[in-house]
């Protein structure tokens, strides 16, 4: 096919999608099948499209290649099946790299090559705020560290979030008596402008799909509700770069559900997704068996400081990237997940740098009008963000490869950057151990003062004099 | 048996010794046996002696009862044997409670009931340092919160303490030439004229009868000098009413021995100690089975400050007390084991109560001579003793009865008292649950600052304002 000069066009990565007018009668959710095959340059890419109410049905298609793409449509309704076009696939917008990806096993990057580091924080029931509270929410995101947002498709119900959302993902008439085969378009056109927003600001949308903290019957639908649901969250977000499936929070506390529904929701994601975005699963207090194929990366939940010895089996035990999703939370709640210093969060991302993983924040303090970020959004008022865009910037500026653990204190990236973090030690000298024949510039790092201190130039094994204060860090850099 | 006026006397486990002249040629540490019975009230104690050199046999006892003892001595040797006399124990001397016991399965008391709360520190090899610096380490005890200390019997030889002993516990010509068969008296009164003085002190001398920290041979004798060697010390020291035998530091470190040598040496020492004081044995990295039947009180180290669940899970492995003895140490030096700040090592020990446990102290800071308490005793250096006597005194000015763990956070004496220690956490305010019938004052404790906050008059279940600091405690104490 030879692309056409009035060929409408795409960006790589951007989203493409075809509005047709079909039938408004009976359940169109149910009754009427739709998806569309792209090809482009040989390959086949199978979507499934989606009813958005009043006629209106769509296929969303994120194209992975530039050039040209052309498409045809299949539906058991003659007027939707059948469909022809094209479009041209044009360079990525400017900072689009593309949905993130596992890489190097333990690691991610974008599609296109890019290293992501997460640095991921919550604020679950974002989306069922006020609107005022989610521009709040994000014009902070917009000035805040963080590249990742752990977020809950159904609404609420927990401590400090009882309010009641205005929009939910089923028709009906409320709890007890929802249509589990009518889905609410409006609530999925906002959530998919909020999915938008997020992407605009550089931000992964770490989607949970199921969760325990519910009023409303969402955690207790039938088992054909639960995955006709899945499907078409799928059909309608896949095509968004920066979605992540996160099948639930707390899954083992999801006492609605058996492992093998877990599998199956599992199983459905990733057939209905053709960019197979990350998928994981977040626990309570029972890791969910992240060594299954189906699962991308690790998202744990661990209460404690994480030990280097845990990070070292969780990266053996399941051979991918390994997330501390939740790691408690800085805040002063009478609740021991939600009331960490700061100093604390921070010294528990640095271990699972170090350890080869991943940390994770969320923000608890009390609020008169119960404006907890970790829940609602709104403002941080917490110390660690500063710091963890500190680390984020160490962590980025190095060479484009993960971290890998030499020891408890330390890691590399290759032989171009050794980083050690003492934690709680408090050290006045070390043996550093190095490569004998390459030359690195030491830098004593403070994580909370964000200081960093050059400490001279060094090969090979040595000993350095260090400040003997707790919570600090020497990065080695290669010298060029 | 009627007491005699002129008849001595003994405080109640006070040092009763025989001294009797017998055969000074061959060699009588392998070839005499000497033993005595002592009677009390119907009751018989065997015990065994040594010989001290010179032509000189003691037989050392600690009468557990007061009244009138009598005995009879057994020996091979006609010079030895068929000794009687008699002596009467009178009332202990001041401030002397015995040898202490486990009482209530996980804590400890002297026999007379008085509890003991064991509040431990080490140094090594002070036995092993010049007389000056022995002198300090006593001075320094004296004023300290210790009322433990972990030594060797065998010299040291490790980073920091290189140094050369005076006094070796074998005869011979040194490395590799040592005679198994023959002790050195003089070293073994040094080393009791230390417990006596420990002893003194209030302290107990938690000796360490095997290490590998060794050049000189003593960790790797035959199996029959190991027995033998056992054998006399502990037929030597087990009539002082303050000793503990520590089978080992480290035993999983000490390569030339087996599993089968540990269960041995147990039971050669429960067996030669009529008075069963307390035994165990401290591990590198792999606890020794503190289940088996000749085991105290379990003597752990552990790199990590201590979890809820891993103290929960000790205590119902073992159902013995659980004594973190070495928990890292407060100090700067450039080895992982050595360089805790006071803080950390402070939140260790009050993790360690509210779980129902027991912390251990010591202390490695740089010292231009090498001299580091930890190995060497001499001066403290460092800021976490007077928050360890802070903490003694709150766990000694409670009820009779040790701390049961209630939840992660808290742990009561009956329902006289109940601590909670938030450690690092910093609720601003917490749900406390105490019984609804009794009336309690709650104190906000500061374990870094020493300080104790009047903080109101509560009962039953109610929501308290804290200060939103990490490390805090509260206590509530039962109003009478």
């Amino acid at each position: 096919m030879t692309p056409q000069p009035s060929m409408p066009s795409t960006p790589r990565w951007g989203l493409f999608q075809l509005e047709l007018r079909g039938p408004a009668g009976g359940n169109p959710f149910v009754g009427v099948t739709l998806g569309a095959r792209f090809e482009h340059d040989g390959r086949t890419v199978q979507v499934q499209g989606f009813y958005d109410g009043d006629g209106i049905y769509r296929v969303r298609f994120m194209p992975d290649a530039p050039g040209p793409w052309r498409y045809v449509t299949e539906s058991n309704c003659p007027d939707l099946g059948g469909r022809t076009g094209a479009f041209q696939c044009t360079a990525p917008e400017p900072g689009h790299h593309g949905p993130v990806r596992v890489a190097d096993t333990f690691h991610f990057a974008y599609a296109d090559g890019t290293p992501y580091t997460p640095v991921g924080t919550t604020a679950y029931a974002w989306i069922h705020q006020d609107e005022d509270l989610q521009r709040e929410t994000l014009a902070t995101l917009a000035g805040g560290p963080f590249n990742k947002l752990r977020m809950l498709l159904f609404p609420k119900d927990y401590t400090y979030c009882r309010n009641e959302p205005r929009l939910f993902p089923l028709e009906g008439r409320g709890p007890g008596a929802w249509d589990y085969a009518r889905f609410n378009p409006a609530f999925f056109r906002h959530l998919e402008g909020r999915i938008e927003a997020l992407g605009r600001l550089g931000i992964e949308a770490d989607l949970i799909l199921f969760h325990p903290y519910d009023r409303w019957g969402f955690s207790s639908m039938p088992a054909e509700a639960d995955d006709r649901y899945l499907r078409y969250v799928v059909a309608r977000l896949a095509a968004y770069r920066n979605v992540w499936w996160s099948l639930a929070n707390e899954y083992d506390f999801l006492k609605t559900k058996t492992p093998a529904d877990w599998d199956r929701f599992f199983q459905i994601v990733q057939q209905g997704d053709p960019y197979a975005h990350l998928r994981s699963i977040h626990n309570g207090v029972t890791h969910y068996d992240h060594a299954k194929p189906w699962v991308t990366h690790a998202s744990i939940q661990h209460g404690d400081a994480p030990r280097p010895q845990e990070l070292a089996h969780w990266r053996e035990a399941y051979r991918k990237p390994v997330v501390i999703d939740e790691n408690r939370y800085e805040g002063n709640l009478p609740y021991e997940w939600g009331c960490l210093p700061a100093r604390e969060l921070v010294h528990r991302f640095w271990l699972a740098t170090v350890g080869g993983a991943y940390g994770g924040h969320s923000e608890t303090y009390l609020h008169p009008q119960d404006r907890l970020w970790w829940c609602k959004g709104g403002v941080l008022r917490g110390e660690s963000p500063p710091r963890l865009a500190f680390l984020r910037k160490i962590l980025e500026e190095g060479p484009p490869v993960g971290f890998s653990p030499v020891s408890p204190y330390s890691a590399r990236q290759r032989d171009d950057v050794y980083l050690y973090y003492f934690g709680n030690s408090q050290p006045a000298e070390w043996d550093f151990v190095l490569p004998e024949a390459i030359t690195y510039n030491l830098q004593i790092i403070d994580p909370w003062a964000m200081t960093l201190s050059p400490a001279g130039t060094f090969r090979g094994t040595f000993r350095m004099l260090l400040p003997g204060k707790p919570y600090l860090a020497v990065r080695a850099i290669r010298v060029e």
